[in-house]
């Protein structure tokens, strides 16, 4: 019986990006750790099952960060008047290099994991650093607190200061030491593969990484066409490549397992084909997009397109891990979109917003982020009774999106990952 | 010595958008409610004076908000998937009707009020409703707290639904009574002129509020500018006039007084020059102009060319009374606006946004929103210890920055308004 339960509040969740169900005092029900289904009324055959009550508090999905540094968390909110390639070289690269110093790393990763463990992610697809022992003390930790994420070591070879750079052989080796050890060390967390972008890693290494992706079926992160002088950058670098996408391709990078490409804000008229491949998943990230003065990206073209466009908080450039933070603000960045670029294109409304953080983004991890039979029991409870208001008669759905504006930080009432609960 | 004291903390303010200054456990002097100055150490001619003692917690002005709707406040964070005119027919005139029922009235307002003394506001634009007991109701409340703000009854006596519409004159005679009663009764709150906006108000009702303004030294406050079908809406009502200011100008409402114009996101290109006159300030509400698609305000072409622009929350087109919010919303469009409409318009930083909710919302109540000497001792301590990081070594405004972006909604720990410490 243990990770079987029905559990009773505010059900919300969402089938399509069209398609929301809100069950206000509805019963969850969970066996072994999968979603059985959420009824208006507990069935008779479930009659016998432990109850979790959750009376009067929102019942949602675990959502999914796709793209998260834990290890630029420690300088999360601060310096946000510059644009991305100054703020790599001025802040982000002297940070990440003290995780050389595996004091500090665990003593920044307690503060990550806990923060993390109390937001409405249960899943997250994380860069850390070059450094192999301190990622895998991040792994632990996560292991530990019951988050079954996926952890990549980054890569860089070429492009970096000196603190911050491996050697060709030196990147390959400890990735591959890493990711043995992650398999044979954990159960929940997950290694993925993580070239940092094209201007860090040379052919040689991003030709390797590919083949080590592909022979043993690891998943792959990097980042796309985020910011302009990024863009200009990639140009010179791959000068034989018709787009930024196609660099990765020719380098093997694209979609040999399944893939997250962070951002794609300026890919909309040269490579957004090539988003549509089955194994790509895009991680919208709108507040980092708008702290780093990167731009808007047109979440509305991919979402009707049906490519498998999640978000992601990007910390540290995103402020917050909070993905109900990244929710509204993909709402907001849509707005901006239709109102200054392309009125074509309809803003994204609260519930596509969620359906991406949560089910889209949960695809890229297995079958996660609803409450569809056969789903993994990824649940986030949280408790609105601390937002004083004369409104009354409130629907489920309207309650979540007033929480999401108003409490986006707050640490989440109760949290379960694959039916076990973490608290 | 009453209202006289030395605050030790880690100070922070500005003296103009390009100079902020900030001591590091120094020392904030009040004499009487006034700022004497901050100091690095304690002058000797103070050293008898009795300590406020807030080591290690940052000390700034308060700040003040410079258009908000507190009769929309219980609605706040719900219904954003809407635009302006829709949004408020569907919701804001049905909810704002309600204030007509004081027993509703005494329980909303005591919730907005409580929340905006925790805030870090001192002081506030505020738009009411157009009942003349409900807001005498909210102006007592905020009398009670120890906040001085500006609140008005609003006019509104066509286009309006029936539920929410004055008869001209009632509207007028209501708006004088409502004037002398609060001048009459409160020492801190003061009466503002509020025409809704042109739309809502017969051109007989904007020439009797003029005339009541301009005879009794009374502030205004109305909306301009704000959403291209409000825009279009207003060239029909008044097709003589050049621009939507000048429709203002012609009625009499154009800074007759020194008088709060909310939004001007389409003002550049056609009625800018106008609002360099010396007694306009625009209130910027960068969250509210994005959640209702309205557009990104160029906030920097009215920054350097020296005009009054600060903030202002608009709930609940807003979300949040967080000033702290409004200032990093406005950083954030000011990135959109330099990325997408204009390069020439350079983003506007943490400090110049601080400066517009400081200082320059400050000016429109009197001497406020600085630590210069003479200024109204408005003091907000702010306690960032709860924000955990291994960073170390942060000036003071890059704490204050890092707890604008992560800690907006906190409440504050400690508030003072001319010298008087509320909590």
């Amino acid at each position: 019986m243990e990770r079987t339960f029905a559990a009773r509040g505010d059900i919300y969740y969402t089938s399509s990006p069209s398609c929301s169900l809100s069950i206000e005092d509805g019963w969850l029900v969970v066996v072994d750790g999968k979603v059985e289904g959420a009824f208006r009324h507990l069935p008779e055959r479930y009659s016998n099952l432990p109850v979790k009550d959750f009376s009067g508090k929102l019942v949602i999905p675990g959502l999914s960060d796709l793209h998260v540094h834990a290890g630029q968390y420690q300088f999360r909110g601060l310096w946000m008047d510059e644009e991305l390639i100054q703020w790599l070289n001025t802040h982000t690269f002297p940070e990440e290099a003290k995780y050389r110093d595996e004091g500090y790393a665990d003593r920044a990763y307690d503060i990550f994991v806990d923060d993390l463990l109390h937001s409405t992610t249960t899943r997250a697809s994380i860069f850390a650093t070059i450094h192999p022992a301190a990622t895998l003390m991040l792994c632990r930790k996560l292991e530990k607190a019951g988050l079954p994420c996926l952890v990549g070591k980054v890569n860089m070879d070429r492009n970096s200061p000196d603190f911050l750079c491996e050697d060709t052989k030196e990147s390959i080796d400890s990735t591959l030491e890493y990711i043995e050890e992650v398999e044979s060390s954990f159960r929940l967390v997950r290694p993925v593969i993580t070239p940092r972008f094209i201007p860090s890693c040379t052919d040689e290494l991003s030709r390797a990484l590919s083949s080590i992706a592909n022979e043993r079926g690891l998943p792959v992160q990097t980042h796309l066409s985020e910011n302009l002088s990024e863009l200009e950058w990639v140009k010179e670098l791959c000068p034989e490549s018709t787009s930024y996408a196609d660099a990765y391709r020719r380098l093997g990078l694209w979609g040999g397992t399944r893939t997250v490409m962070a951002h794609c804000v300026y890919s909309l008229g040269h490579e957004e084909d090539m988003l549509e491949d089955a194994n790509i998943w895009i991680a919208h990230c709108p507040d980092s997009n708008t702290n780093l003065s990167s731009g808007l990206m047109c979440a509305r073209y991919y979402l009707d397109r049906g490519c498998r466009i999640g978000l992601g908080s990007d910390v540290a450039g995103g402020t917050t891990l909070s993905m109900l933070r990244a929710i509204t603000d993909a709402v907001k960045v849509s707005k901006m979109y239709w109102r200054h670029v392309d009125q074509s294109m309809k803003p994204i409304c609260f519930r596509e917003a969620f359906h991406m953080a949560s089910v889209i983004s949960g695809s890229f991890f297995g079958r996660v982020g609803s409450f569809e039979e056969g789903c993994d029991a990824d649940i986030v409870v949280l408790d609105d009774s601390s937002i004083p208001t004369t409104v009354e008669g409130l629907g489920v759905e309207e309650r979540l999106e007033r929480y999401a504006y108003l409490r986006p930080h707050a640490p989440v009432a109760h949290k379960a990952v694959q039916g076990r609960w973490l608290f």
